[in-house]
Order: C-alpha cells, then sequence, then structure tokens
C-alpha cells in the first residue's frame, strides 16, 4: 500500500458509493445544448463543474465565455517536471426526445441493477466524471503523479462550434503534453478500446420552399410541385441502390484504408453479427464492397437525421404543403473537409432541383476528421492502464462518430489526443434510455488512474 | 313585395347583421374532428347546430350518433306537394395549424374590411350558416316555398367515415328530390359557379420502420439502411420526372374526358395565370398533356401531405431514426375507386420496398368519385338562382375536391346533389388566416333563397 498508484486507487475504491452520487448530481441538469430553451440549465452544468473542480483543489477555475455555451477551464500545476494532462470533457448532452419511450424520465438518474439510465449517463457525463474522480483519486490522496488542465465543454453536441476559435485564442493555456478524451467508447465490456481515428462531420439543413401558404390539395394538386415531394426526390438521389453516395466528387478525397488497416477491420468483434443483433434489423446495409466496421471507421455516410413537412399528427389534412425539410449529415473520413463535402451538396443541388421550387442549404455543424499517433507516449499510457484493469491489451480502432476537439486541439495547439471511454454500444446513446454499466464504470476510474500514474514516466 | 320571394329576400336583408352574429357563434367552436383533443368540441358544435335549427322552426331534430362524430337531422314538412330539398352541411373543420401564422386567432373571428378571418369561415361553417339563414328566410317570412331536411355531419374533414353507414341505415328517412351541397366553391368572386363533377379520395399513411431504437449516426451509420432513407426513395418513385403517376396500373381506369369538355376546361377563368397568382409559385407543374383546370378536375393526383422522421427540432441531432412516416392522399376520378387505389399502392411497395426494413400501409380515409347530371332539375334551379343574383349564367366544372356525401348519396339513397358554394380560391381553406368575403356570403344567400322558390316549380 505504499506505493503511491495503490493509494490512490484504494481511495477510489473506498469512495465508490459517493463518486455515484456526484455523477447523479450532475445528471439531474438538462443541459441540452441543442435548444435555446435549455440555456439556464445548461449554464448551471458549467457552474456545477466549475464548483466541483474547485472542490478537488484545481486551481484558476474559470468559466470562460464563448459566442455560444462557455468552456469550464481549470489546472493544478504543482508537481513541477512532470508532464501535463490535458482533460476534456463535455457537460452538455442530446435532447431526450421522444420522451414516451423512457422507462424512467430522462433527467431523473435511476439505477436499476448494474446500469445507471438518464440522458448524458454515458454520452458523457458519466465518462466526465470518471476522469474527475481518477484526478480526485490522485489529488486527495495526496499522490498526484502529474500537472493537470481541465477544457470541458458545453457545445459538443452542437457540433463544438465555438472551440475552434476558444482554442485558438488560448493555445498557449492549454498547452499540455497529451489530452486525454474518454468520449470514444468501447467495443463490449470485456474489450478495453483505444480509438485512434475520428470520422468528421458536416450537419446541413435542406429547405424546399412550393407555394407561398399551405394549400387545399384537392383544389391545387396536380398543378404545383409539391414541395415535400421534391425534397424526397432530391434526397433519394443522393444514394444509389446499393447505398453508394452519388453526390458527384463525394469520395474524391477519401484515403483508401491500408491492407493492413482492412486486416485489422476484419479482427475487430464488431462484426455483422454484432450489427444485426445492435440495431435488430433483418438485414444490413451499405457499401458492398466494405465490411460493417470499415464502413463505420473508414467510410464516409450521408444520412437522413430528419424529416418534416405538411400534416404530421394524427388522421388527416388533405394539405399541399408550402414548405418541406430534411436534416442530412455527412460523415466524413481523411482526407475529406466539411467545407468541400458541403460545396458539392450545394452543387448536386444546383444541378438537380428543378426550377419550380426554391430550396437553400444550411450548414449546421461541422468538424474535421482526427487520426492519432498510436505510438505517442500518451496512447501507450492509456493502453497499459485499460490492461492492468481488464487484463488484457485493449483493441485499436477508428471510429464512426465525430468529437471536433480532437482535430481542433491538433490543428490549432499541437496537442494529440489520447481517446478511450467506457460507454457501450448497448447504452442507448442519442436514443431513449441511455444508460452507463457501472461495473465497467469503475474499472475505467481504475485505469484513468492507471493512465494518470503512467504519464508520469 | 307581395311575391313570397320578395317577402324573403327583404327578410334576408333585414337579418343581415343577425346573420353574421349567428356565423361568429359557431366559428367560435373549435371542432376540428381531426383530433381526439377536441372531440368535446366537436360535440358542441352538433348541438349548437341543432338548437339553431329548433330555433328556426325545424322539428325532429335530432343528434343521430354514429361511430364517430354525430350527425344532426331535421325536417320541416308542412309543405304537403310540394318538392323536398336535403341540405348537405359539416359542422367539422380543419386543424387550424401552423397557428403561429394566423393574423388573429383562428377560433375569434375577426372582422377587417370585407372579410370575417377563422377556421372554418369559408370551409364551411359560412357556407353552411347561408344555407340556414335561406331556409330562415323562407320559414320566418311564412314564405316557404318547399319541404326541407337536414343532415349536417361532423366528419367531413376527416373523409366522412361514418357517413355512408348513416345514409345506408337512413336512406329512406333522408329521401328528397335534391340535395343542396354548398361546400364546393367559386371560381372567382365575378363567377357563380356550380360544380358537377368532384374527385375522390384515398388517404393513406405509410410507415417504415428500421432499427429497433434511434441509432448514434456516427456509430452505426453506413450499417443499416436509414428508414428515412428508404421512405424518401419509394415516395420519390411514385412519380416520374414530368408528374406522371408511376404506380403500375394507377392510371388504368381513369375515364378519359370528352373533347367537349376539354374544351370546356379551357374556357374556365382558372388558366395558368390564375394558379400562378393563387399559389405564389415562380413555374406550375404537372402532366404536360393537360392544362391546369383539367389536371385538377380530371386527373387523378398523387401528393405527399406530409413527412416525419427522426430530429426536426432546431439545430442538430445526429440520429439514425428507427422510424420514418409519410401522408400520401391520391385525388381520384371516374372511374377509379379508392380501394383499387390502396391495392395498387400495396402492391408498388411490395415490389419496390427493400427487405431490410420493414413497412406497414394504412387507408386513413377514403370517398368515391361523383358526377351530377347537369340538366336534373335542382342544378337548374341553382343555376337560375346564381344567374338572378350575379346576373350571368354560372359556369360548369368538375373540381379536385372530394366531398364524400356526395357519391354516398347518390350511390345510398338515389339522391342526386346539386353542388354550389360562396368560398373563393383566395380564402386560404386548410391554410392559416381561412377567411369568407362577405359581400359574396350575401350574395350566396339571396341566390339560395331563390334556389328553394325556383324548386318549388
Amino acid at each position: 500500500m505504499s506505493d503511491p498508484r495503490n493509494i490512490a486507487l484504494s481511495y477510489a475504491r473506498q469512495n465508490r458509493d459517493r463518486f455515484l452520487e456526484d455523477l447523479k448530481d450532475i445528471l439531474a441538469i438538462p443541459s441540452i445544448s441543442t435548444s435555446d430553451e435549455y440555456k439556464p440549465e445548461v449554464l448551471r452544468a458549467a457552474l456545477w463543474v466549475a464548483d466541483h473542480l474547485r472542490g478537488l483543489g484545481i486551481e484558476n477555475v474559470e468559466v470562460m465565455p464563448t459566442k455560444g455555451h462557455p468552456v469550464v477551464y481549470g489546472e493544478w500545476l504543482k508537481r513541477p517536471g512532470a508532464p501535463t494532462v490535458l482533460v476534456y470533457g463535455h457537460y452538455d448532452v442530446q435532447p431526450p426526445d421522444p420522451l414516451e419511450k423512457w422507462e424512467t424520465p430522462p433527467f431523473e438518474p435511476a439505477v436499476r441493477g448494474d446500469h445507471i439510465f438518464g440522458r448524458g449517463t454515458s454520452d458523457m457525463k458519466g465518462q466526465l466524471i470518471a476522469t474527475l474522480k481518477a484526478v480526485e483519486s490522485g489529488l486527495k490522496s495526496g499522490q498526484m503523479p502529474v500537472k493537470v488542465k481541465f477544457m470541458i465543454e458545453g457545445e459538443e453536441e452542437t457540433g463544438s462550434t465555438n472551440l475552434e476559435e476558444f482554442i485558438k485564442i488560448n493555445a498557449k493555456k492549454l498547452q499540455a503534453d497529451i489530452c486525454i478524451n474518454p468520449d470514444a467508447g468501447m467495443i463490449a465490456a470485456e474489450y478495453p478500446t483505444i480509438t485512434y481515428g475520428l470520422r468528421g462531420l458536416a450537419y446541413m439543413e435542406l429547405r424546399v420552399y412550393g407555394p407561398n401558404k399551405d394549400l387545399h390539395s384537392g383544389l391545387f394538386g396536380g398543378t404545383v410541385h409539391n414541395p415535400a415531394q421534391a425534397l424526397v426526390e432530391l434526397v433519394a438521389g443522393m444514394h444509389d441502390k446499393n447505398g453508394k453516395i452519388t453526390v458527384p466528387g463525394f469520395y474524391r478525397n477519401v484515403r483508401k484504408s491500408s491492407k493492413q488497416e482492412h486486416e485489422e477491420f476484419k479482427r475487430l468483434p464488431t462484426n455483422k453479427k454484432f450489427y444485426l443483433e445492435q440495431t435488430g434489423v433483418p438485414k444490413l446495409w451499405g457499401e458492398p464492397d466494405y465490411i460493417p466496421a470499415e464502413r463505420v471507421g473508414a467510410r464516409p455516410t450521408l444520412e437522413v437525421n430528419g424529416l418534416l413537412s405538411g400534416w404530421t399528427g394524427p388522421g388527416t389534412k388533405t394539405v399541399l404543403p408550402a414548405y418541406a425539410m430534411a436534416k442530412i449529415s455527412c460523415r466524413l473520413v481523411p482526407d475529406q473537409t466539411p467545407e468541400e463535402i458541403f460545396k458539392l451538396m450545394e452543387s448536386y443541388l444546383k444541378a438537380k432541383a428543378p426550377k419550380d421550387i426554391r430550396w437553400e442549404l444550411l450548414l449546421l455543424n461541422h468538424s474535421g476528421t482526427a487520426i492519432t499517433d498510436v505510438n505517442c507516449a500518451g496512447v501507450q499510457a492509456m493502453a497499459d492502464g485499460l490492461e492492468r484493469v481488464w487484463g488484457k491489451r485493449p483493441l485499436f480502432r477508428r471510429e464512426g462518430g465525430s468529437i471536433g476537439a480532437v482535430a481542433q486541439l491538433q490543428q490549432y495547439a499541437g496537442i494529440e489526443s489520447v481517446l478511450t471511454g467506457f460507454s457501450l454500444p448497448e447504452d442507448n446513446i442519442h436514443s431513449p434510455n441511455e444508460c452507463l454499466h457501472l461495473p465497467t464504470w469503475y474499472k475505467g476510474i481504475d485505469s484513468l488512474i492507471h493512465f494518470l500514474f503512467n504519464m508520469k514516466g
């Protein structure tokens, strides 16, 4: 027990129940960043994080304003000569809709069996608290091996729009040897995972305008192009029947995955059976030349995230709508950029949209792609930490999601990120009944403590 | 003034202001039949109509239950030997959405200039009250020339689903020489109009199911067929690029309009310019071989009335939705039937729908097509009534809308309908700021009084 690492681990073990209570505290705040209505709650979550950091003994804690939601900064630098770890996290969450599908209310965290349920449990308040608790275990046991800084944002779920500017301005203040980013999740509870590649994102809204008001479909049907029909025609034309994207130029800058990468994808347990089980569909879909894990990790996609037009309530309304809207997002891979994809989509629409409707395309948010060097010290420190707790080497994968901060820290501050996390594919991220597997979460805290001590070198 | 007809017309003139107050009364009841939530209000409107009929001296007034909203029946038979006129009307209205587009609240009727604004002003509480006021002018002035019966339903806006059964059961009780149906509207304020053909309706809901829950589009995008995408592909495939419907067999039973009919369509003032002005679109759309009035009057259509899937609020949610829905309605012409069209749509979906999604198609409501003999006594009586007030012969047209009652009265009770009305194309039927042109409305009341006296023979 005289090993500093074991003292910190022992502290974590003794405080498990309180750690869970702290997690419940922040889960109860509906910090939904996608909706203006929740702005005060998002701020409340930022203040909660700031207070919590101060309680751990973190210094110079600031709630730093941006054009959107604030970033919580803090630092503890009292270990001269030791490396600096930057902790990234986000305190915002996705909307809980559809509300009626939740078994217990999304912002009343509830433990059932091995899981805690609530919006943000897994994405990512649970991951954020795990990291803070690893730091707490170092600090409060008096054994903290490294310097630490915090950059906890409130706009990850809206594409980290203002984080880019924040990182540019504060690049010097943020300087660190590695960023630990626990927002990436695991392949399964028995497979500790490090993510070394992330897809980028271009999230767009396509609006189609037809007549100047909703019309009676009997009195006007057959004389004007229905904007809902024009919309479905435009969106349907974005894929061929094999699931390949047909927007001209879309694949132009896609970097081919190497033979070695292809072999690595084949070794992942996220095989066809996994995706069938996770999604409940009778048959998978997608580019036939790539296996599912590769389609998610190394291939770009174009997904319809939302559709809205006309009458959507129960029963009938014989309306020829004035307006139709689709939310469409593309996941991008190196060397695609969101700006390029947005332009290609605009060109597609310019060429394809009929002249009898009006349309506009908005880029609602965007983030770049990112690949981390798997041989850097931070990744090795985390890999060892995971191995010590799980008893096996972690899997390395490229992942389908997008985390704006990773590309931005690389680009503007030269800081690499080590991406891990303890959320599981069955945790219903972005869906009703989001949950967190608590046994995995406690193992995560331990492995993050190991990571901090491994970083000491 | 000793002419009974003039005595009745004079009564109407003297009571104009009160007629308008009575109209405002019923307009204030939000009798939205498409939504269960408003069921008590729909009943309130039925009771209002029943009380109002009793106030006019109508006898045997009953609020007759159906499986849905009730039918108000009443009769006045104290003119032995005179013909019997059945008055058709509906006391239900469309939903007022989108609410925020109304200048004044939809159920607080407001007179501005020559118009009264509110949901149902034009479709069709205004038309119903005009007819009741014509009857009142006959009865209260002691000059009523004919026997009269009333069948006022509460489900027109949901497809008159239970009226069919009602007419079957009560065919004998309803027997009349003609039905006056003022739900058909005018081409323009200066063109009195009789409608002799109505399109039928098959209103469907297509539901597409994908994964068993909403998924994270980053973690699962590229592996399962997005149901919103599958939906837009299926719906886009229902038209070719010229606006022709491509559902196999769709046009099989369409009766060709005669050369004479085509010439009549060409004479209508509802020309290309009219549709461009009414809709505000830069360019019309539809089957190129037919002029717009013919496309509305004599050709079937397939319209998207609503679309819903995934995230439709402001901003972004990176969801791969579990579900997508489209409301689709077909306007039908002789000799198409709703049942046939529903089967063809099912066959289309069976052939086209991919195997990696699940779908279902519901027939939400339906009504048959109807053509009235323009030479029957009722039509001639109405034509003369309109000519006396407007000083010109009415236009005869086939119309794009559907009124279930017309086909059902023909089929089950052998009663022909004369279709007219005093709503105008610019009245925003089914849209925000629905209104009624009051000078036209008063002329309508007068012409209906003439109709009653003309029916006397």
